[in-house]
């Protein structure tokens, strides 16, 4: 498949004339063609009213098509695998098998929304029927669940598919009935181009207006910015730093009219290592640590950034694991030049800490590939310097060392917001987990025991969310079935006209759809 | 029962050291007794300490425990209703059969919570069973509903109980299982005061620690924005002004950690009356339009600010209608000296505007009354004038004459979100109402038609919400079944020990609830 290197303007491709950039293979060291050109305020401009103009049709589409869309997009992207799988590991430096899961994952997301709209619990339809001689009469009352109307989202770098252009945020937002505006990362143009061909080509091929969906290029940040504030867009899907997130919640906020920005931003991910599993299993314990702590050369949201023990033996097998695992490790090329070298630095700092010591270590690798590390330090250290406990992004992990297990929880209690919190247990650990696994209820959108955060099951049962700062909203998730909320909102229709109701909300539909009729839940045949 | 005029911090009643403040009888005319001081943050602190050392407790507490709360609070209610009447007739200068009225909807709204607690369709929980045998292996991955913390609530001027300490807010926060912090609302203090010991007692009545409940009075702002900035404080309920809300929504957002601010805010709620419907009953929709104008002496959130109508004779009965209704009403008192001097201000204004003129307007009443009055504009000045669009808190409508439909559509599309949008229709107008209920449909938390939005009822299919500035997240409701959902976060446990997890979550528990388990809506019998 030849690139464009255009911008898709609902059902046009067109030629930015903005900033030129191109994308950078960090694993062969060189600048990739073709060049892309950054998106103007024109296109933003176009891509906005394309997506306004759609949004009503799209918004009463039947949930049939907009599950064939979705079903279409899963076909599109599976027939350009090979394509996907040549651009996608050239520009993040990710392994091919990698991308061909992140691509199946891409592709099951897809269907997963397919069928949460054939299900039709999403809508929470609730119909409490008209009283008329009740004192006062109650007219007839229905509630579904309706679009915002269109949403932007912003590609991530780490996953250039599954948190990209037709990645959770983008399916659910079209599931719900919302075209979306996506600005594509910089850092993988071919693979958003692809990824967006698909959902253009299946927008047309299921009858849909283009403007349901647009896809913008743009080297800086100005475009992107821009599209949140537009005022046609009526939510933000974001993973990202947290600079970026907090940026765009900003702008969000200062509009006429705010809307909500879903960010997912920051994360150390604390894994608490007990005793009893530490004495049972500590090596094994730090293999797998290192399997999840590399996966991906680290760039995961849910990497795990923060092993919290107390002294003891048990933790010298833990980092006698850790190392042995690294030593049998091939060094991954990183993502992107900036992202090596904002690691790099950070390790630096990190290991130069007077406080801090590395536990162990990989081997150097080549030019921008990444070097798996254990730093040390203890609970005292750690609470004294907020630093320590910010995000570092990469295979780069702080074990902070506690003398009991007051300061163990002290450590948790000091953390932000986190996405997961991992607790690794025996059986004789079960009574101390309870105080931790309460701590990390409080402070995480996913409470782990005996695993890592990497690795998130794409299911009705998941939440990849969490308290700020690990996202905006801790109210919501980004992958699974319930990411759907994050684009609908409830709207009353009291006593409307059987024929001017949503299609979902008509008598003749309720029977096929779950919902909940005076007071009593309903499931169809 | 005699007044204490103390706030109520958990278990103990402590006499504040602030301001003094007393009520007003607009009624009467006169200063109420006693007088009420203002809380110090020395009692804030307490307050919020009590809640989040409660925050636990009450969040693992059983549901049946919270349902008894509930009721518990209801019966207490209902046996102070004579006190509560004597004393919230005089606050509000709202009359007796109205303050009953609203007692039994703040005590059947407390119940409906209740019955939401013994159903558990709230928890929303999600099951996805482990698989142990397939690559990679699933983990058990189970999502429930957990209350978010210690929620502050204000109570509202406009109705001294359903709004307000023990209103709506309250209700769903304490179902949810999140401790309340309550700021009073100044002009009714001791109808604050009487339902906040219906609850304190009630919370010792049910064996839960004090702090799952606090009342503080306060004569101004500043302790009211400190609970908002306090960092134990996790979401915030709040009914009134557009002013305050925003000013909430901004504390809120400027903290280390930003936390959800549900505020409902200002409307003109749109009724648009159609040719069909003035010509077959324009009399009587302007007598039932003047009822619900009136109600409350006009102080609603869903009050008629504003009707919309297509030039012609219908109009003429309308306003005859409602002109007639005006001549048979007594003047009723408003709720504040401060209230009723914003609305005749702004009446003053809206008259004395050059393209606006009084269609029908009552007699004049004592002093403090409001004077229920219909202005009447054309689209054309309507549209060039932003002012004519604001809320103006009171009886007071503004008629905006259009001379066809494509004018009738830009009125309606230039309105700010609103949290009601009504039309009334003939059989003949059915075709033309498509397209102004779509347009209400996107701006509104509900349409209604032939009826208007006074009236909320508590049920399951309400929506008391609306987009941006009706309240600041049209993402949800503040009346009905749903309005627990503000107080809520989904966290996921993966591979968590059945001891470990939420009771709700656990094997024993899921056979008696309804719940999402493999992909498939499970109820129980």
């Amino acid at each position: 498949m030849e690139l464009q290197a255009r911008n898709l303007i609902g059902a046009a491709s067109v030629q930015g004339e903005g900033e030129a950039f191109t994308a950078f293979d960090t694993g062969r060291g060189e600048e990739r063609t073709p060049q892309y050109r950054s998106a103007t305020s024109e296109l933003l401009e176009q891509a906005c009213a394309g997506a306004h103009q759609a949004a009503r049709v799209f918004a009463d589409s039947d949930r049939a098509l907009r599950a064939r869309l979705l079903e279409t997009i899963a076909a599109n992207l599976g027939n350009m695998e090979d394509a996907i799988v040549v651009h996608a590991t050239s520009e993040t430096g990710l392994p091919e098998a990698r991308i061909r899961g992140e691509l199946a994952r891409t592709i099951s997301q897809l269907r997963l929304f397919s069928g949460v709209l054939t299900d039709g619990a999403y809508l929470d339809i609730r119909v409490d029927d008209a009283l008329p001689d009740r004192a006062p009469p109650r007219p007839d009352l229905r509630v579904i669940n309706r679009p915002l109307g269109p949403v932007a989202v912003f590609g991530a770098s780490n996953f250039p598919l599954a948190f990209s252009v037709a990645g959770g945020d983008t399916a659910s937002a079209l599931a719900a009935g919302c075209p979306v505006v996506v600005k594509a990362h910089p850092a993988h143009p071919a693979t958003s181009e692809l990824a967006g061909r698909a959902i253009q080509q299946a927008v047309a091929e299921c009858g849909l207006p283009g403007g349901v969906f647009s896809l913008l290029f743009e080297a800086g940040i100005e475009i992107g910015q821009a599209l949140v504030a537009d005022e046609r867009i009526r939510a933000v899907g974001f993973t990202g730093s947290r600079k970026g997130g907090l940026a765009l919640m900003q702008i969000a906020q200062s509009r006429t009219e705010p809307i909500p920005v879903y960010a997912e931003m920051s994360a150390i991910n604390p894994v608490v290592l007990m005793p009893g599993a530490l004495a049972e299993r500590g090596a094994d314990i730090g293999q797998a640590f290192a399997a999840a702590q590399t996966n991906g050369a680290g760039q995961f949201c849910t990497n795990p950034g923060l092993v919290v023990a107390l002294e003891g033996e048990g933790v010298t097998r833990f980092i006698e694991g850790v190392a042995q695992a690294y030593a049998a490790m091939e060094p991954a090329p990183m993502l992107t030049r900036g992202i090596h070298a904002a690691y790099c630095e950070g390790l630096s700092r990190m290991a130069d800490h007077a406080g801090v010591r590395i536990a162990a270590q990989a081997p150097e690798g080549a030019q921008f590939t990444s070097r798996p590390t254990l730093l040390q330090t203890n609970a005292e250290t750690f609470l004294g310097d907020d630093a320590l406990s910010h995000e570092l992004f990469g295979a780069a992990s702080l074990l902070v060392m506690c003398r009991n297990e007051a300061e163990l929880h002290r450590v948790l209690h000091s953390l932000e917001g986190q996405l997961t919190g991992a607790v690794h247990v025996a059986d004789s650990d079960l009574d101390a987990a309870r105080a931790v696994a309460r701590i990390l209820e409080e402070t995480t959108g996913r409470v782990i025991f005996n695993g890592f955060g990497t690795g998130v099951e794409v299911a009705d049962a998941i939440i990849h969310g969490g308290p700020f700062p690990a996202t905006s909203d801790g109210r919501t998730t980004s992958v699974g079935s319930l990411a759907i909320a994050r684009f609908l909102r409830p709207i009353c229709y009291q006593g409307v006209p059987q024929s001017l109701l949503p299609a979902d909300l008509q008598d003749a539909a309720l029977a096929r759809l779950p919902h909940r009729r005076n007071g009593k839940m309903l499931l169809p045949e």
